[in-house]
């Protein structure tokens, strides 16, 4: 979770450079426009053709049989724990995944499990820290059935999985019977960044979903795939849970405007992303990963200003920035151009020099 | 749950008069046009202005506090149950009630609870009949926390709770110290038919909510309402259940549209059910209910077709219509006129007089 | 759940007949003797000889393929749940079964499922009750998977179900594809009565379950049986329950005592409740059920007295009875011979007498 | 979880020497003769004397309000989180709790939170550690409410907390504002060996429990402690668990028999585990840990046999030892006399001199 300045401060100007996440990007007039077109009809009775249609070319794109349209990313998550495991079943991700940090505890609280954090640099993990984490199978210990990660890893930086490591540890899921899960918030950032396929990417998981509200720039909606069969389970969580929607078509028609329009172009995000990490490099005392994606984060404290402190300074600056773990978060992404970057770097520079 | 035929029947003609649901009204061009202008931002960070302002008009119209917008009614319901119940704690409502026949079991799966169907006439139930459900408080009865209802009564026909009748049930759970909650799927229906203020409606109820996707014709949500700490609590849920969107504005637009356009106008939907009831009268062995808004359910079999055999031959002759627990149930809407009622009353009258 | 005044009331004797339930037999010098000298073992290693001695025999006298040893019928009848159906789920029983009314919601809180009630006289339900109740089976009609009874049904009347009407209610849930479950909490009380062996009473039920704290006078425990792959899994559910027990042998052997040696004395308890039965009849104005077995169901008002007075009125005579709905019901068990009897109806027949 | 060898290798004698776990106690002869005098009632109508004894002497000693008779210490953990905690809320324990580890997922399957394990030597965490796991509190970020710790540390080598630092986790949670619960299973062990009282010992922490059936050789049975508030909702949770017995006070009986002559021998249980590590020590390449009470981890590789192979031997030579994590487990408890501690040393030097 990640964290704006709850309330503007007292006389703070507009935002005029949003680097607070990728979540907030606008849907555009020409994305806009493909929505108003979209023939649509009631996903209830699957009968939405712009559903059915992004549904089709996502199964394609991942490289799965079916796929399913949702409102969040978070509803592809808990559905995906739902149909995979049963309550008292353990799943396994990174410590710092968003299952198990920014979902409210909604695995424990829907489908009854436990989720154990494994550690690892920048939000991934080896196959050696699976293999530490089995528990024995008896009838005391938790039975694990689902591995987790996440691609991007969010909170480990951006970070891209290598396509070896995805593929090491699911592959060890799967000598223990798990079913392997990939939270793809950002997966096409990732593909971006690495030239891999998405559905390379996706190879040994068994159910993935991409987001197309980060950086996609898509209002609202996410799209999950996996089996026939899984996706037919999806469907009655997705009825229970309430994210069955009726004439939905209208925002799918932005998911397809965005697959048209907006995945090559993630590039220029990397690109913005690392041009600020250089520019921030260069000041001193100010400490910065490099980013894989885009995603910068760094801790200006050594420069002379705590976090806390130089956010609310940008934020005078009209630049809303985020705050996680103590850290800032500057993300990149399509209402971010790149003179807006020199702008930011030239207002992060003003404000430490005065501090 | 209403059923169409699954497929087209070979040969079928593509569907000109849809009387299956008003889930299926298709948003129009002006409401359209009323999403692409709207503002947006990101509803997670409760920034998107849109939806803030549909959420106030919410509260204002159904007279509490404050208001969530949810992706759908059965969301609503969910999270209703989620917050004001605990796991093991028991909820009457009428046996014929959406929560207990059409949620998919989401009340127990995700709130732990059971549901206790009450009977009475037309999906109604008197004050008797919950204070005949009432269990002793000990150990081992359920404890018994809420009690729903549904305004207007779906399978009961589309029936309007009378004012008094509301209010004498509600009077009787909160006398046991039970949450009382309304889903209002079709609340406005009743409030035009009899006349009765969307807040008066609610206002022994704890908590109700509206959806948009039925009779006032917006593509996708619903707004549930109660007091400002509910809806605290109700936020955690839409986290959890992943029911947050980001820039939802574009839809809460059409939602807003709707309540400036579509809301008198359910009385032209009353008054073509009353016109399909009457002509429906006329065939000799055709039973009809009396409709009190928009739905008129009808047994055609003592007019030699069986409701199937009905169902079919009407979608040969271009007409959808839905099926539900052995009777037909003709769905008036705002994508249907007066004419193709009349249309849709020659059509049943040519199907049986050859059967 | 059935009531016995909350305090004796002022000046009361001590009670001298308890006819208020068969739970409340105490274990007698020779059960005590047995469990003494009983070998133990870790039951949580499966190392208990005197549990798996249960176990086996009751594997054996019920038909089944293996058994485990649980403390209570109440969790007999919820790792039922857990094992046999999903979260949202759906199970078939009477509207008076015990799972429904009398254990706290906790097939909803523990299993996520919804139970509903069937209606038929007494406690039992016919083959077309069933069929009115399946649901169509669509993403929104909840799942139903199970189909439970009680025999004998408790607060039906202590009645037994006839071996045909199992069997054919059963035959209904198979062609559903749905699990049976047999909550037999006095299943023997109904074998005894019936001359039926406790196999061929649960031959169309795939698990079932007997308590030893009833008619048969242990002071704890409860047997279910099942496949060996059910038994599995219910010993997961056994552990995390907490049902597991560690040198549980000692009452494990009170369970054996009471198979040797309380069984067929059931047939005892029958007579002295129709003994009751007959007497009571004699009493103009009062309303008596036919007993199949230990339990008389009665009404005195029209003899003059409510119940709530009679069961007082007896309390100061040093006779317990207990309050049902509005009715007494008068349990027979082993702590209560032919000479209490006649001794309780002296007492009746003089209070209302009085009245 | 604890592992014996699943079977004894062919060709084993009788096990002479149970080094395996404390749970294996059996009863003595005169704790059966004290159970088979006890008076006993309904448990479920709060009626039986003996139940009702224990519970009052168990809130004596360990300062509380009331108490809760339950079949086991897995129950008491369980009931602790179906009160204290909300389903999506999170607990924090150590890493190895039993909790976590060993009570097979029920916090999640039953009571819907997520466990986090914070880090610390000995199966102990300090206050920095729990502060570090502070989470924000946001709508996104699963909301803390409980701390619980092991007293003593099983995994973490029947560690005794101290005192101060028991209080010191405590105060950082009460800050916070969360429910702390004491898993006190060896409870009394730690009061033993420290020489503080059992009251002083759970002073800041609002629930506990202790276990009758490890050192304290009982057949079965825990007693769960706090606010009479809270054991009033716990009892309905004993309800649903099945955890309510009947005539329980047989078992009850063993309980009080313990209080009165099996706890100020826990020092020679103690005595006997230091003078087996002492022993082991001794053993050029033996890895041993300090024992805090009665139970001695090590590692014999360095001796020339793994830990699984000196189980093995030790069977063959009628010695029973548990294998955990990699290390073997003795665990000295009322059936295992000094002798035998010399006997084992003996067999373990004779089994890695041979190897």
């Amino acid at each position: 979770m990640v964290h704006a300045p709850s309330r503007p401060p007292e006389g703070a100007p507009p935002v005029r450079i949003n680097l607070y996440s990728d979540t907030q990007t606008r849907p555009s007039q020409a994305m806009l426009a493909s929505m108003m077109s979209a023939p649509t009809g009631d996903d209830q009775s699957g009968d939405d053709p712009t559903i059915n249609a992004l549904c089709d070319r996502m199964a394609a794109l991942l490289g799965k049989e079916a796929a399913v349209f949702l409102p969040s990313g978070t509803m592809c998550n808990v559905i995906a724990t739902l149909v995979h495991t049963r309550p008292g079943d353990e799943i396994l991700a990174h410590r710092t995944a968003h299952i198990l940090t920014s979902e409210g505890g909604a695995h424990g609280a829907l489908g009854g499990v436990q989720i154990t954090g494994l550690e690892g640099p920048n939000g991934l993990f080896d196959a050696d820290a699976v293999r530490r984490a089995i528990r024995p199978r008896n009838r005391n210990a938790p039975p694990q059935t689902m591995l987790e990660v996440e691609q991007t890893a969010n909170t480990g930086g951006g970070t891209v999985w290598p396509k070896a490591q995805l593929d090491e540890v699911a592959a060890v899921a799967h000598e223990q019977g798990w079913v392997t899960h990939m939270d793809g918030a950002r997966l096409l950032n990732a593909c971006v960044a690495s030239g891999i396929s998405a559905s390379d990417m996706c190879a040994s998981y068994d159910t993935a979903w991409l987001d197309f509200t980060k950086g996609l720039g898509a209002p609202l909606g996410a799209v999950l795939v996996g089996t026939s069969d899984f996706i037919g389970h999806a469907w009655r969580w997705k009825q229970r849970l309430g994210g069955a929607m009726r004439q939905g078509g209208v925002c799918a028609a932005a998911c397809l405007y965005a697959l048209d329009h907006n995945v090559d172009r993630l590039a220029e995000d990397h690109a913005n992303a690392k041009a600020l990490a250089r520019g921030l490099k260069q000041i001193p005392g100010v400490e910065v990963t490099d980013p894989d994606t885009n995603l910068v984060y760094f801790d200006p404290t050594g420069a002379g200003l705590s976090s806390e402190r130089l956010q609310a300074e940008l934020r005078m600056r009209g630049i809303l920035i985020s705050l996680l773990g103590g850290r800032l978060r500057a993300c990149t992404h399509l209402d971010v151009g790149s003179a807006m970057i020199d702008d930011a770097l030239t207002a992060i520079r003003e404000a430490l020099a005065r501090a």
